[in-house]
């Protein structure tokens, strides 16, 4: 049975319902910000998100490090957050994720994820993330997405939102792997 | 950065490869069964259910009386899972869910999930839902649904996919109110 | 197998490392604010939410609203989110949810949430909620909550907490019947 | 505002009340089954799994896979499921996890996820499982899990748990490295 809802006849008047003053706005923050190439947004852990061992269930990381992908092509104005509307079948997918868990975040926690595009290829698109949790890194994640057209066919990425991720391509320092472990 | 998959370019040969031996095959039980014109079906609680207070999280009962609402309709061959497919476009859409939490479910727990067919209007569905463990119930549900073309528009529901349910709906007893506590 | 995470040897390196540069913070707002007693919080709708009808799934409104309730009781400083420590047992589990749903929210909505406390007596709480989009409601929510001891038993509510909550309860109006529809 | 529920007062009596007659009971394939050294189990796509572009989100392949882990284990009586009870302290903790998407599932869909052990060291285990739909692989992972204590703290696995694993470790014959792409 799918969930979803259709119009009511009339607009409830709830409890909470909009005083004459004016309302509430959503926040400036609501997508995370920009901090030089590298995106950064804050969130919460809540009840959702841990399970019974108490700590966040390791799949909802994935959730996490999407909302933040998400909010970074939102921030750079690409394919379906395209100004214009010029590009908006210019989505990527994910091919591939790596994953590693170094401590648990907890619930009421306040996480910090780091975004960075560490690569860029005709069709493709390569991504570090991390989690932290009060400069401590939790978890890190190397992502691969793919660019596909909306039938879900392999497409080469175009030239103007090419520009804007190379952007944001940050450039690879040598570093102690991390994942050398 | 939306989540899905393209088509690989050869088909990768993982380590549980499918021997040359007869492939188990999915159960008959996969989606449940009827019990006169009650649906039952049985799931496992696993960790992606639980919350860090050890129990089932509230929102989680509606994914598992989902299921079970849309195995009722697989197994009765409305809408999507009508046999000949004249009637996909018989989509019923939740309008109202009123759930009550009387114990908690926990890891490890096998559920018991009992759907009966409450009312039928001409374009509105009413289903109670119960969820037991071990005979006790854990939580119950009363769900109105709305009967909504592709569009999400609402309709009434066709002759044909009202037969099927009217042979669902099961005749109200006098009982006690569940929820008169 | 449960998933959680062990501590690693040493600390990694990711690319998206902090810089030397003072770290961004997390926003005021991350938790919503008070609108007068009325707790008010915006989110937006990621792919996770969604489902194949391309609209939020029905269980996933009471992930919102649980996250829009815990923050309420965090602003408050209520339970396990009292400064002095001291009320850290007094926990409210839901008893009862019913829930109405009257548009649906997609991808990207930036979603407005507005909860309110409707009753208080000497163990329960009943708090009302709503989803609005651009001024729009989505979705209402009546929640009857009760207060349980560390084991889970019910509990009086303490005077602490109590008076806590008597300053949010919402004076009733008269008003239309939400759900007479 | 935590979610869970208290016992109710009296036992309610639900319209889907069992009846007297032998009530159903729980498939004996609910936790799979072991196809020699390989774990397989069936499971079907729910609203619940998919993402407004009609797929599987990408974060849930990693709930059907835990399931499929913890089934295994389960299957196998080890740790927490282990018949005497004297190793309920063996708990598998994931430490990294390469995930790779070959083709999208979508709602309905029957996926067969198949799950063999590929390697066993002093405190860590390491698993291969594929995702297939009617014979054809959407997608596979690499999963590295650390044996824990119940502080989370890594420990060797047990003798008693390290021979039933060393049962199911799967003879690595040479193959096409399915990453290699």
């Amino acid at each position: 049975m799918s969930e979803a809802a259709a119009p009511p006849k009339k607009q409830p008047s709830p409890q909470t319902a909009k005083t004459e003053t004016l309302p509430p706005k959503p926040p400036d923050t609501l997508s995370g910000a920009m901090d030089g190439p590298i995106h950064v947004i804050f969130m919460r852990v809540y009840y959702e998100d841990t399970d019974a061992l108490g700590m966040v269930y390791y799949a909802n990381y994935l959730k996490f490090i999407e909302r933040a992908r998400t909010d970074m092509l939102r921030l750079t104005g690409i394919g379906r957050h395209d100004p214009d509307g010029s590009e908006r079948e210019g989505l990527f997918v994910v091919r591939r994720c790596t994953i590693d868990y170094f401590a648990p975040a907890r619930l009421d926690d306040v996480l910090e994820i780091r975004t960075s595009v560490t690569g860029l290829r005709a069709a493709t698109l390569e991504l570090e993330q991390a989690v932290y949790r009060a400069g401590k890194v939790l978890s890190t994640a190397q992502i691969r997405a793919a660019c596909v057209d909306s039938a879900g066919r392999p497409r080469k990425i175009s030239p103007k939102i090419r520009q804007k991720l190379q952007h944001l391509l940050t450039k690879i320092q040598p570093k102690a792997d991390v994942n050398a472990r």
